[in-house]
Parts: structure tokens; sequence; C-alpha cells
């Protein structure tokens, strides 16, 4: 294959790179790292630490703990040249539970931990989804489940506030997997076989009218009144949920305490008991929550988690309960969008070293040696094009004043500056006295 | 295939990730962050700005692109579910070569760019080899060749230097493909098709015992006078080359001023003349160079890299000639290791903020959450282990104090702190005021 096409290094080839992949240019990229660069400062302040995995891992791996969806339908898998079975990582939670299963004994606990990995999923590219994305993830193992569940969303929410948005921006569904087990097994008495289609059928009940909620619970052979008391359930405050379940309502009063600390840390407005979340995976095994975009423009969920018991089973250690959260970095992009929170970002350029002949160069690079030791970001011209286009080019750049030693300035080792702000030029010695000067005025500028 | 393993969801997982990939627990991320975050500054430094691309292209890209070796032995390359062919990147360039072509009018001249893009390439994993790796990849176009090949060697040198490497511990060797290419054609007048074996001979030269070296050369049929004039040429100084080379020096007297200008910038140490670089791929069509590490434990090439004519070419665009290297984490890692160079990083945790009982959760979460408002990393108990355990816990994060609101402090509004280098105990009020004065002497012991 690869043979054919090296035989046709003639045709000229394709901009466009693979589809549902993106390509960052400067200006998106310094986006990127604005956003990454929020997210680590605020996790880093939450005593989180990052940790990152390989891009491929053994395709058993994922065989085993992701969703069959993905395994099926979504995953990149290939063959290694010594024919090993592999796959591009769908999710980090695979990793993450290798990992710490690899280490269970040594790690000290508390476990905070986070990373941004790259995941690809083979998915219809649309609005929010691609096939290439980075997704963040955090996890909190070692713990009380109440202390844990607590802070894993706060440091979702204040993802969110620190990258510039409100409390009425977003909206945390919160929901207990207890709560829907015990309602279905104990209040309604659905048989045990009857729960995951029905529990299927809640988490697309967004996407439903009313009454094709109902045709289809009708399907799942449930009758009248059982139909009324799931609509009645999926619209109940956490109190009625709580006065619903009676003798089975442990899982929500565990989750009303939940709900009032995050209410007195937050606000009312962004915490919501939503009895219909469900979250996909099969190991959510406690509290589950997603975090809502409150925009018309991009309703949708942002932040997808849980609490589950077993991370690490699969792998033969001991049970270590924990909870953990996704999002992806489109979903943070439409969100800072919609709501206007994307900064304008600029090439942080503070001089331009000019030159115009042969004979500056080496008084040129020199200078601008001596200012990048006083911290300060400097471009050298590489052409000798006329003083008014350097001058242009710098403005562009974002540059503050350009720099440069000319014959004159050469004979007086000095070097001279224009502030492009002014048009004012400018003298300064040509030593440690004059590029402190030379920086001190710069910085008041900036 | 995944659907076979699906079944076997019970067997024991094993921890090991693919052979050739790594794991980075935090201890090694903060490493990596740290070497990164050197990168990024000194880059930025330059005006360099930060690109990224798809972990995965088109295979023809590669096919087109990559040389001969990467794309019939090192290539992960597969078929997406649409029967699409496509490679895990085995190096940028590629990906660089396409997002330039593909926005060549509109970009900004001078393009100072770099990404430290994650590769993967099928190798034996070795030392300095991994099959997963990540690659600082830093490129310049638009100017004069002299300005971009001599301000690309100094970013390479100035990141060794940045991470603490002296001028001793490395030295650029630089050559220049019209050196070689004129002494074989116009000295030792060597016939066109034997240029290219010969340049391969030349590239293994160093792995190779003089009379073994001498004996290939026979057996690619040149005479002892061409053999005694190879061996000449390859021990020879600039200058006497440029003797050597008489008409045909042009090549020779570049390289000469790019020597003269970086020995005068740095040292006369770390810049040497080495005509037998020769760097693998087709596309370098002037000044090449590699960095090597000085230190007898790991005398290997860092960097390498050169001058190319013609980038974008293959996508139909105008040529643009352009300068560039690479240079592998692993390498960098492996030259602070010799070179003792290696950091000891903590987690930057600076206070703990315990609890004790069910009933100062809230009062320890409010507290946390003010002094996180004023940029200080706090990690809440989640536990509520004995007193002792916490303070312990707090140590090993190498927090400076510990913080708790108990019974106490309650009714007076306040909170106490432990301070874990004296063991003293202090109380604040628990409100801005008492915030601010706490924060300060914190700083004080940082």
């Amino acid at each position: 294959m690869a043979q054919n096409l090296l035989k046709n290094k003639k045709t000229i080839l394709s901009t466009q790179g693979y589809r549902g992949t993106r390509d960052f240019y400067p200006e998106a990229q310094r986006i990127k790292n604005f956003v990454n660069s929020k997210i680590h400062q605020l996790l880093k302040s939450y005593g989180y630490e990052e940790y990152s995995g390989p891009f491929v891992e053994h395709l058993e791996l994922y065989a085993a703990k992701s969703s069959e969806e993905i395994v099926k339908d979504q995953l990149y898998s290939f063959q290694d040249k010594g024919e090993r079975k592999l796959a591009i990582r769908p999710e980090m939670t695979p990793t993450l539970a290798r990992m710490i299963a690899s280490k269970q004994k040594e790690l000290l606990k508390p476990i905070r931990w986070y990373s941004i990995p790259t995941c690809m999923r083979f998915e219809r590219p649309q609005r929010g989804r691609l096939r290439e994305f980075d997704q963040l993830n955090v996890d909190l193992f070692g713990g009380n489940a109440l202390d844990e569940d607590v802070e894993i969303i706060m440091t979702a929410i204040d993802i969110l506030r620190s990258l510039g948005g409100q409390y009425s921006d977003f909206q945390v569904k919160i929901n207990h997997r207890g709560i829907i087990n015990q309602f279905l097994a104990n209040i309604i008495k659905i048989s045990q076989d009857n729960i995951s289609p029905i529990l299927r059928l809640f988490d697309k009940k967004d996407k439903l009218s009313e009454s094709d909620f109902n045709q289809q619970c009708q399907n799942l052979n449930l009758n009248d009144k059982q139909i009324k008391s799931i609509n009645t359930f999926l619209q109940a405050s956490i109190d009625e949920v709580i006065d619903l379940l009676g003798p089975y309502a442990q899982s929500a009063q565990d989750l009303k305490q939940r709900l009032d600390i995050l209410t007195t840390l937050t606000s009312s407005e962004c915490i919501k008991f939503a009895p219909d979340i469900m979250r996909g995976f099969d190991y959510y095994t406690g509290m589950v929550f997603e975090v809502f975009d409150t925009h018309p423009d991009n309703h949708r969920a942002l932040f997808g988690g849980g609490r589950y018991d077993n991370l690490v089973g699969a792998f033969g250690g001991d049970e270590l309960p924990g909870v953990g959260y996704g999002v992806g970095d489109v979903s943070l992009t439409n969100f800072m969008e919609v709501h206007g929170l994307l900064p304008r970002l600029f090439k942080e350029t503070h001089v331009c070293v000019l030159r115009f002949s042969q004979t500056d160069r080496l008084m040129a690079l020199q200078l601008a040696k001596q200012l990048r030791a006083r911290n300060l970001n400097v471009e050298t011209s590489i052409t000798e094009s006329k003083f008014g286009k350097q001058i242009q080019n710098a403005e562009k750049l974002g540059a503050k004043a350009v720099a440069f030693v000319g014959q004159e300035e050469m004979e007086k080792n000095a070097f001279s500056v224009k502030w492009l702000h002014s048009g004012q030029q400018e003298t300064f010695t040509n030593n440690a006295e004059g590029y402190s000067n030379f920086k001190e005025k710069l910085m008041s500028f900036i």
C-alpha cells in the first residue's frame, strides 16, 4: 500500500487533513493554551496533579474497560508490524485504571489526578463532536464518598468560573444511581431484566415528546400506573423523592446532603437535582452528574461523570472506589464562545531588533541576546527590507518598540529605540545599565 | 476481534502498556512539564509561536513526504471504519508542510513556528529510542538563509542552556550539503549515481573502523587517490576545505560565515565544522547540523536539522525555503540526566485544610475556597482521620501549614494554623483581613 503511494510522489497532495481532526494554527493554539493554562492553574489550586499515558494501548484494555458502543463502533484499532492488536485511545479511563492498578500499593492517598489526553473516536463529525479531541479527565480516590463527590463537582464548577463563566451560565444536574434503582425495583416493581432498557429510555427522554416517551414506556410493557408514577418521579424535587421512596430513600438522602453543601458553596441557580440523568457507562454506581450550558444556542452537556466502586477490579487489585469526570475541549471552547468569553490573544513580542545591511548583523544579534537575557521577547530582522517595512512588520507583531544599532550608534556604543505607540525615538547606552533602563521604560507601556 | 475480547471481561488484565510507550505518573509528568515550560519560554523569547496538528493523517501524506525507511518499516498505518487509509504521525514535518501550504498566501512572514507533537514509529525500543515519543520541531521561513541558519541554531543552543547546559556540555556539528556535493562532483569526480551510496557511507562513518571505511570505499569502486582525498577532506578545517575546493568553495564560504557568527555569539567550544554530517532526509539542500552531547555516557546526536528549499512543493504551492530541526524528549531528558540537570520537583501544595468530624465540613470547605481565591494551592481533608495522621499527610504533600476550624475557632469566627516547619500554632480571624495576614506570613516561608 505504502509502496504504491511512494511511486506517486509527483501527484499534487491535498492540504486537507483527515475529516474530524483539526489544525491548530498559532491563533487557535493560543486559545487552546489559554484554556489549558486556566485548567492547570485551577486544578493545582485544589491539589490535583497531572499525569499522562500512551496514545495507543493493547486492544484488550479497551475491550475490557470501554463501553460496547465505543469498542464496536468507534474504536480505531489496528495491528503493529509484529501483529500485536492495538487501538488508539477513545477515552482515558482505561489507561488511568491500568496505571493506578500497576502502583496501587505505592501511591499516596488521596489520589488527586488529572490529564488532558488527545483521544479519537470514529463518529460522524458535527458541532461539538469531532473524531480527534482533547478530553480533560479529573479523578479522585481514597476518601469519604461525600467529601469526594462535593470536591469533584466543585472543581468542575470552578473550571467554568476560571474561564469567566457565571453561576447562571451553566447548571450542574445531579442524580444518584441508587435513587433510580430503588424507585424501579421497590416502588414501581420493575423486573430486573427490564431495568437496563428503561434506563436507556430515560437517558434519551430529553429528545422525545411526552407522548413518544409514554408510548415507548408502553412498548416496554409498563402499565398506566407505572408510567404515571415514572412521570411524577422524573419531575420530583429531592424532598419529594425522599418522601416517595420512604424506607428506600438512603441514596436520596445522601444526594440531598451533596446538593445542600454544593448550593451553599456556590449558588442555588446552578445546582439542580435531575432524576433523569443516567450517564451511559456501566461502571457508575453512586452519584452521577452532567454540567449543562444554559445558553440557548449551546444547550448541551459539557462535563459528565460520577462515582464508581471498582475502577481497578479487572486488573486483580483491591477495589478502589472513586469519582471523576470528563469534559471535551470542543465543549469548553463552544461554552466560551456562546458566552462571549473567548479572549483576543496576541503574540507577545516586546521588541523587534532591526538591521539594514550586512554589517550590522552581529550588533543586532548581540543586542537581541542581551535583551532576551533580561526576559524580553525579541524578534530580529532576518531580511534587509526598508526601515518603513520593518516597522510595519513590528507593528503587526504587536511589538511595543523597535531597536537598532546603526553606524552612528555603533560609534557611540549605543542603541536607538523607536516607541511604536508614539513614534518617538530615543537612545540608550549599549551596556547593562542601558538595557535595564530600556526594559524599565518598555515595561511601563505593557 | 473486539467482539471476542468483549466476552472475556473476567480475565485479569495486564497492567503493562504497549512496549515502547510510557506512563507518566505525576513525578515524571512534572519533569516533562518543567522541560516543556523552559522550551516554551525560550522559543517565545525568540518570537516563535506554537502550532499543532492531527495525530493521524492520510497515509498518502507520509508516503509522499517521509523517507522510504519511515514509510516502509516504521509507520503505524491502518484503515478507519470507512476504509480510508491513515497513519499515525511518525514525524511532524509533513503536517507542517500541509498546514503551511494550505495558508501559504495569508501567513505573515517571517514564519517562526514550533510544535511538540507526540509521534510513533515502529522501532526496536532501546536507550534514547522509544516507539512513542514527543519531538520538538522548530522551523523558520521567509528571510535570508544566513540570518535564518544562525537564528535556528541559536535557538537550539539556548534551549540546552535554558535547561542548565553549559557550552562545554554539547557540540553543534555543522556542514553544508553544497560542500560535499562540490567535493564529490568536482574535486574527486565521482559519477552522479555513485553519490548517494557514498553519502550513506559517510553517514555511518562514525560506526566504522578506518580500515572498514576504506574497504567500503573500495567496494564503491573508488581508487586509492580518491579514498585518500576523502580521508583528508573528512578531517579538514573549514579553511582547508575552502582551499581544497578552490573555485567551487561558495558553499564552504557561506558556511564559514555561519560558523564565525555562531562562534562569536556563543563559544568556540561548542561550534564545530563537521564535513561528515549528512542528515538522512532527501529534502535538505543547504546547511545541515546535529547537536551532540559531549558527555561520555551519552555521546549521541540530540538535535538534527537543516535547510530545505521546497517544503511545500508537493502541494503545488510556490517554493518556500526554510530551515528547521527536531529533538526528541527522550534525548533531552537523557542529556539533563547525565549532566545532573534534572531538578527535584515537588507538588506545590501550600496549605492543607483539615477537618475532624461531620460538623466542620462546611467551614473547612469555605475556608479552602477563600484561600484559593487568594491564589493559594489548598488541599482539604476528605477523611476524618486523626490530627496526627492528617499532619503527616500534609507533610508528605510538602505543605507549609495546616489550617482548621474546630468548635473553639467557630465560636470566635477564627481559623487556626499550624506551621509545619516549626510546629507553632497561631489563630487568624475568619475574614478577608485574616486570610491576607495568613497568606503574607505563608509566603514568607516559601
